[in-house]
């Protein structure tokens, strides 16, 4: 730190970030991208707007906001589109957030919600899982406080039903509830439909797993036209022109090639089942997921050993140091012969140990 | 504003980014754009990389930097690349301001310095402009205070020489000062060479302006060491994976066409000239421009209807209503074509009113 920087933030624990090597040695399985890449016409139109380039993104993202209200059966005032779905997340603890008001969300999640809190100096209020790892709505219920929820919940991929989220929205509804549907398309039910009912749900999306598009950075807020124009003021104080040019076309054409994304959501849901199948054969317990990765632990090998492990053979997945989940690994489902090669190094680790 | 809204943005006035019309009926000198399209290898590099956006950006910009840190004469490790370089000045008055360091600036600037001052809770103290609307180094001299000055500055287009801001970096070293250079390409001179010699330096630029990359977002810090990991730390805090991957590839590549920019800005230069000469036979007084752009007036006109009859005849300018300011119009410097189209304009609005 230099003596520059602000005693505010000197208790401040920034992300890391699942690691990104720039070579193909490693087959990746820890950041939760799709295997399939963006549909042709998404690289084509992303192309054709690099011609552009000399003339400013419209910051309304007007066009991507209107292909947007189709999908998702909204009004463009519902929408506001985002460099990544981490920046939504960060306008809405900034907005919604204060000291007397304080967010809540469990404490086996995504790892941004505690550091949006502490930038923010926004009290967090971790509330556990339950042992088996599951949200038990009922802690969330007359709580009183903002929340966020990922539903389908990471890094365990275990979801919620609309029903018990709706009782959370129903008894907050001085507080805003996000739900944080980074991973719905891969076999959750979507919270979407109740923004009709409830103005104090926010809906977070994004573009980086099922469609293809983690490397043009596109998220969505959706939500009632008041949350969304208080998002809009942050936004416009931030950074107005934060989804450039090539992203916005290539999240219409996204948009527009929705056969070729629920095919790969498809596959990528029974390359899941399979993959669990295979592991349960070798000792491992895993979460059941609804999302594009898994959650596993053996009692035979260390969560921390097996990702190490893997490593040396060159396949990537995730470990996280946390006192719950150290035992555990998280995997992308990936293609099947990436799953298959996962699959035969897992093997492979456990033989050589006599397992 | 929604009920949900925290009280501490209660006064937050949000920034109105220039007309961004979407058709192609304006000749478009509102936001100081570059007329010319990005260089040939721009748009190839990223219309390639637009196949790979299953796959996250790398979040540190390892090319980006190695290819900036080139060009600048500089170390990877003394470069932030951001999401535009908003983000960077957002970024900088996060990590260096706060109520008890204050930001100073000139009363006749960037629309967004008081905005982020604003949004961070960092009081601005707003230093005015001499009367002939350039700035006076010895105002910032043992200030105390972290700066932000625009080299050169807008609206005006008027720049300082290196000297006089070494003045008030030697003269202010327990604080920041950042020397915006969004225009520096266009004929001032660069602060870059002082980066050795000050740690309290923070330079920023952009790509938007010279590199005719505004539609992909992509803008610089450049800094000491522990300065750039201090903009990491609230980076890493707030929006890891900023730059996309089109964007990085296409800043790479940028950064490889440098004679095709250079040539560029000597055109923007060369009609500069010739712009303000014709001006200045219709009665215009335009201040000294060192930019892309030109800060002029009328002693016939008011700014605010020399804007509305351009726009009326197809011409879009930019207008500040600000006391000090509202008799001039700002005019991007776009090609000859353009600006023969602009000027012909001109003359019949001042025809048409018997001027």
């Amino acid at each position: 730190m230099s003596r520059f920087f602000s005693a505010k933030y000197a208790s401040l624990q920034a992300y890391t970030p699942g690691e990104q090597p720039r070579d193909a040695e490693y087959i990746k399985l820890n950041t939760n991208e799709s295997p399939y890449p963006p549909a042709p016409a998404v690289v084509s139109a992303a192309a054709r707007e690099a011609e552009r380039l000399n003339l400013y993104c419209d910051p309304a993202c007007t066009e991507l906001c209107k292909a947007a209200a189709r999908l998702y059966g909204l009004g463009p005032e519902n929408i506001l589109p985002v460099n990544g779905s981490d920046e939504i997340l960060y306008f809405s603890f900034m907005a919604f957030g204060d000291e007397r008001h304080p967010f809540a969300f469990p404490d086996v999640t995504y790892g941004f919600y505690p550091i949006y809190a502490n930038v923010n100096h926004v009290p967090a209020h971790i509330i556990p899982l339950r042992e088996d790892f599951s949200i038990d709505p009922e802690d969330y219920c007359n709580l009183g406080e903002n929340i966020v929820i990922p539903n389908p919940n990471a890094p365990t991929g275990m979801a919620l039903s609309v029903s018990r989220i709706e009782d959370i929205l129903r008894t907050n509804p001085d507080n805003v509830v996000i739900i944080d549907e980074a991973y719905v398309d891969f076999g959750a039910e979507s919270c979407v439909p109740l923004l009709g009912k409830y103005d104090n749900l926010l809906v977070t999306q994004t573009f980086s797993k099922s469609r293809s598009l983690a490397g043009a950075r596109l998220g969505f807020g959706l939500g009632n036209p008041a949350l969304i124009r208080d998002l809009n003021t942050v936004k416009y104080s931030v950074n107005p022109y934060n989804v450039n040019r090539m992203t916005q076309a290539a999240g219409v054409a996204a948009i527009e090639s929705l056969d070729y994304y629920r095919k790969n959501c498809q596959a990528i849901a029974e390359t899941r089942a399979y993959t669990i199948g295979e592991l349960a054969k070798l000792g491992f317990e895993t979460l059941p997921s609804l999302t594009n990765f898994i959650f596993t632990q053996s009692p035979a090998i260390p969560g921390g050993t097996l990702y190490q492990a893997l490593k040396e053979r060159g396949v990537l997945v995730r470990h996280f140091g946390q006192p719950r989940t150290e035992n555990f690994v998280r995997v992308t489902i990936g293609s099947r012969p990436q799953m298959d090669a996962f699959l035969d190094a897992v093997r492979a680790i456990l033989k050589e140990r006599g397992l």
